[in-house]
């Protein structure tokens, strides 16, 4: 938990400072929110049951649907463009694997109201700034750029309807796990003629923009998009994580465009963390469309690569002091002596039950107390309590009454960073 | 979400000033760890079903159990007295009423290893805590405070088998909400004989320590215990916040000893918050006895009363900067000014379409930006940018390459209270 809270505090810091609001929905939604029909892995292995009163419910495997069917109900009133994000838990019926559980956490950030890709070029500057901010480095991790209008454009000139066009990009971006044949097979069953196919696997070889002009031609509004995202990501300075790839498809059935991906350089994990376009998601809700972009970044791989990396640290208590009475009559005073300190604004273990003062010295060397405050019969017979300071071994005979200017005078905090990470200092 | 965050921030504050740990648990639970047989509320309103691999599942009424499992699992590695917390999401299958959701979240606090009352005051503390900084008085609330014990000695006395303690307790606790002659029908369906449940009647009568001692007997360990409570309560200067009322015995079958209860003074509102000792909790899962102690404190009552008594503040976004470029092409000037106020720690709005300048300076002062950073063709052509003081309507030209200097030496926070209320400067 202590892990978990510094890396929320990261994430919340870094859409905080792109000025984000925070949302959150519920976690139990009805089942055809998410149910799709282009043979999409979020949906077969959606977390789905019948409640007591007969209702088809999900647990929510991703966020994004019920942040859409909020924006439809609430359209009128807000204001564009909404700029939000979340930490949604999601499930996942299916086994477990390595980066992929059941149940895991995702940063989400998305805006809406915004159709070029200045909205894409912020969420990819977030990201970024949270990369940098943990220390990775371009040299760790890259972000695979493409936009599905590519695939669109190569589609709508050999007049593929509209109509397939989501169930062919989550079939493409099978590409990368299936077999080639597999894929060509499931292609076919689309109804999809065999040069149609060959074209659409040859546009997605390209890996530079002088190879996906040569794919797609120079006019090309998907190749511009790209370009001037690619253009302002030079403007923020993370260009160089950034690396064109046209097999970049993404395996959610309702993006339309621009669609990204960030993964470990060395290729050991699965994908860090993924988004896109969806300007049509709300039409499929029974909605006006309205442009959107967004990102979902789970809380699993990155944990992996960051401690592969010894990128995170060792987070503490951060305990201040412990207060214990050395007998049970005593316990009044370490009462006071705790409450006056936790008022000051320290964080204080009081000592719940009779133990040797050898024990109660072990445990704060445990916690990682920078005092422990002895309440024993001598120093309470002269109005003290005892203070000793871990780091160094001093004792210190304190009045009572002035324990807490005492400490608030000498102390210094020599714990390591400690579990107030996500604590940020604003003033 | 604002103010969620205002609340939660507080509750982890009070939490960590007391050197509590933070824990999670999953969501979904073996419906087995919630069914119990004494006529449990908690039981009867289970969100359960089945789920597609035939196992019964449900969604977590309480956090109690789920933590008495963790505690069970790794008890050999845990140093005791374990004292954590949480921010558990909790859910009923029951209609909608006032201060009751179907779904919602609660503050727990939980002690294991002290069979002391040192650790019901240590929770009390937390409460009042709570109470004292959100700027509510012990004439708004106050804390009901009994012991199951007292039921526990009575029934003893009587020759009452303890298997029927729990499920007594459970109707007992029914006595508050349906009359008299309904719960008599239930004590009687128990098996208890009347005379014993006239005499239970008789004991939860006491509202202060003569009487429940009168009703007792001085000798009751109860007794004892509770008076202890009140002393340590008078140290910990929170004693004002406590009334002794024999008739509150709690909801849940597992509480053993001293219960209490959180309740707005003036009558109107469900109890605020509820908590007691359960020592036995573990022996249920099969496991040894192990002392414990917590209590759960629910976002809805609070909520209701704080807004009653205007105490929740009026949280701002806490916006430094809107950025916003005259022209498309000058978005990249834009993205630079805002990244580099960013790494400084400022929050950023960065406009990411084109819009009018009257339009933007309307949108910053709708979302209460300090200062707009205004991108034109002229200040670039000199290097420079416009910033215009929101709160003064003062504009100033400035080097593109000073901005962020400039900002920081002039800037001075005068918006409300900001949702970074939960970041807490410790430094």
């Amino acid at each position: 938990m202590r892990t978990r809270g510094w890396l929320f505090g990261l994430w919340r810091q870094v859409a905080r400072d792109h000025a984000f609001e925070e949302y959150d929905a519920p976690v139990l939604e009805s089942e055809d929110l998410f149910v799709r029909k282009a043979g999409e892995e979020v949906t077969e292995q959606l977390y789905n049951f019948e409640d007591k009163g007969g209702r088809r419910v999900a647990l929510r495997p991703e966020m994004t649907p019920s942040l859409a069917r909020m924006v439809m109900a609430k359209r009128n009133g807000l204001v564009m463009p909404v700029k939000w994000f979340s930490f949604p838990q999601c499930w996942r019926y299916e086994r477990m694997t390595r980066g992929r559980r059941r149940e895991h956490y995702q940063w989400n950030m998305d805006v809406w109201g915004v159709s070029g890709v200045e909205a894409e070029a912020e969420l990819l500057s977030a990201i970024t700034t949270f990369f940098k901010r943990v220390g990775l480095t371009a040299e760790d991790v890259g972000i695979k750029v493409s936009s599905r209008g590519v695939l669109a454009e190569v589609l709508a000139a050999l007049d593929v309807p509209d109509a397939k066009f989501s169930a062919t990009c989550v079939l493409v971006d099978k590409l990368e796990k299936v077999p080639l044949e597999a894929i060509q097979g499931d292609l076919t069953a689309l109804g999809l003629e065999e040069s149609v196919v060959r074209r659409l696997l040859d546009v997605v070889q390209s890996r530079d923009f002088p190879s996906l002009e040569a794919a797609i031609g120079a006019k090309s509004t998907a190749l511009a998009q790209l370009r001037q995202l690619f253009e302002y990501a030079r403007a923020y300075n993370f260009e160089e994580w950034l690396v064109l790839d046209a097999s970049v498809v993404r395996g959610l059935a309702y993006y339309t465009g621009i669609v990204f991906e960030a993964f470990d350089r060395k290729g050991e994990l699965r994908a860090i963390c993924g988004g896109g376009r969806y300007d049509k998601l709300l039409e499929t809700f029974g909605g006006e469309a309205l442009p959107a972009v967004g990102f979902g970044f789970g809380d699993a791989v990155i944990m992996e690569l960051l401690e592969s990396k010894g990128l995170v640290p060792s987070l503490s208590l951060g305990l201040d002091a412990l207060v214990f009475a050395m007998e049970a009559g005593l316990q009044g005073i370490a009462i006071k002596a705790a409450t006056s300190l936790r008022a000051a604004g320290l964080t204080v273990d009081l000592q719940l039950e009779a133990r040797k003062t050898k024990w109660a010295l072990k445990h704060a060397d445990r916690l990682g107390a920078t005092y422990v405050v002895i309440v024993g019969p001598e120093e309470v017979a002269g109005c003290n309590v005892r203070v000793k300071e871990m780091a160094t071994g001093q004792q210190h005979v304190v009045a009572t009454a002035n324990l807490e200017s005492w400490i608030s005078a000498t102390f210094t905090t020599t714990s390591p960073e400690s579990a107030f990470a996500d604590s940020v200092n604003r003033s």
